[in-house]
C-alpha cells in the first residue's frame, strides 16, 4: 500500500509529470518536530503498516527540543495520528503505474510516497510516553529509520471514521 | 475538537509558548495544491465535521491547474482522507488552555489548529470528481472558506483504523 519500491526516479509507461515541480513552491514551510526511530531501511522496510506490525518491532518518535511538553495528556493504549514527511519521494509525478494496479492511476488515489507534498499518515498504537525526554514509544510503523516528523494528533473514531453518504446523495 | 475559536493571539492561563517559533523554520517546503470552498467563516464555522455534516451544507476541493488528474481512480461514495493548511493559526504554542478541558493539555493531545505545523486531517465522503476541472465535491468540511490544501489520499479502513495492541504490551 505504501508502495515503497516506489522511491524511484524513473518514469514508467503512463506515467505523468507535471509541468512545475511542487518541489520549487514555497507556500508554506514546515518545522519537522523530530524523527522516528525504526529498524527499517530502504532494503528491508515492510510495504504496509500491517506487516510493521507482524514483524514484531515497535518504534520511537524522538522529539526535537522542547517540544515533549506537547505530549502531555497522551495515554499509552490511545490510538495515535503520525504525520510524517516522505523525504526521499518525488514530487512531481501525477499520474503513476505502481506495480500493484493494472493501468495507471492519479497520485491522489494512491497512498504512494510520490506526491506534490510527500506527507504520510498512520494511525499507530502509544505504547509508552516520556513527555520530558520528548521520546513516544508506539506499536510499529513501515517508514525509514530518521524519518521526519510533521504532527501528532489523537485519533479520535467519531471524527477520523468515515460517515456515511445520505442515501439521497449516494452515487 | 477542532477548537475553532482558538484562533487568538491572547495567552492563556497555563499555556506555554515555545522558545523559538515553528513558523520561522525552513525545514521544508509546501505546495499548495488547491482549495476548499465552504460556506462558513470566521463566525459561523461549525466547531467539527459532524457539526458540518448536520447543517446539510456540502464543501468542494477546487485544485490548481495540472493536479486534477491526480485524481483519477478515486469514485463517488468513497473516503477521501484530506490534510489542508491552517493558515490562520498560532504556530509556537506547546500547552494550551482550551475552554472544553479542565487542565492544559500539549498540543499534540488536541485537534486545535494552532501547532508547530498547522496541517489538519478530516475523513470526508466523495459525493462526485470532475478529473478534468479539478474539482471534488465532499460531503463536508468545517474549516473556512478558501482554506488551502495540502494533500488529498484515498481512506482504508485496514491501514488508518487503530489495531488492537498486542495484550503482552497493553499498558
Amino acid at each position: 500500500m505504501s508502495d515503497r519500491d516506489d522511491y524511484t526516479s524513473e518514469i514508467r509507461p503512463g506515467e505523468r509529470v507535471l509541468d512545475r515541480n511542487p518541489a520549487s513552491a514555497d507556500d508554506a514551510r514546515i518545522c519537522f518536530i523530530g524523527e522516528i526511530r525504526t529498524p527499517w531501511g530502504p532494503q528491508d522496510c515492510p510495504r504496509n503498516i500491517g506487516s510493521a506490525r507482524q514483524s514484531g518491532q515497535g518504534a520511537r518518535i524522538e522529539l526535537i527540543e522542547g517540544m515533549g511538553e506537547g505530549l502531555e495528556g497522551l495515554a499509552p493504549g490511545q490510538p495515535l495520528v503520525v504525520l510524517y514527511w516522505m523525504d526521499r519521494a518525488r514530487r512531481d509525478l501525477i499520474l503513476q503505474a505502481p506495480r500493484h494496479t493494472e493501468a495507471p492511476r492519479g497520485t491522489f488515489a494512491l497512498r504512494s510516497p510520490n506526491r506534490p507534498n510527500p506527507v504520510a499518515m498512520s494511525v499507530v498504537l502509544i505504547v509508552s510516553i516520556d513527555a520530558r525526554a520528548g521520546v513516544i514509544e508506539i506499536d510499529a510503523l513501515d517508514c525509514f529509520d530518521r524519518t521526519p516528523v510533521v504532527d501528532l494528533k489523537p485519533w479520535h473514531a467519531s471524527i477520523d471514521s468515515p460517515a456515511e453518504l445520505p442515501s439521497g446523495r449516494n452515487p
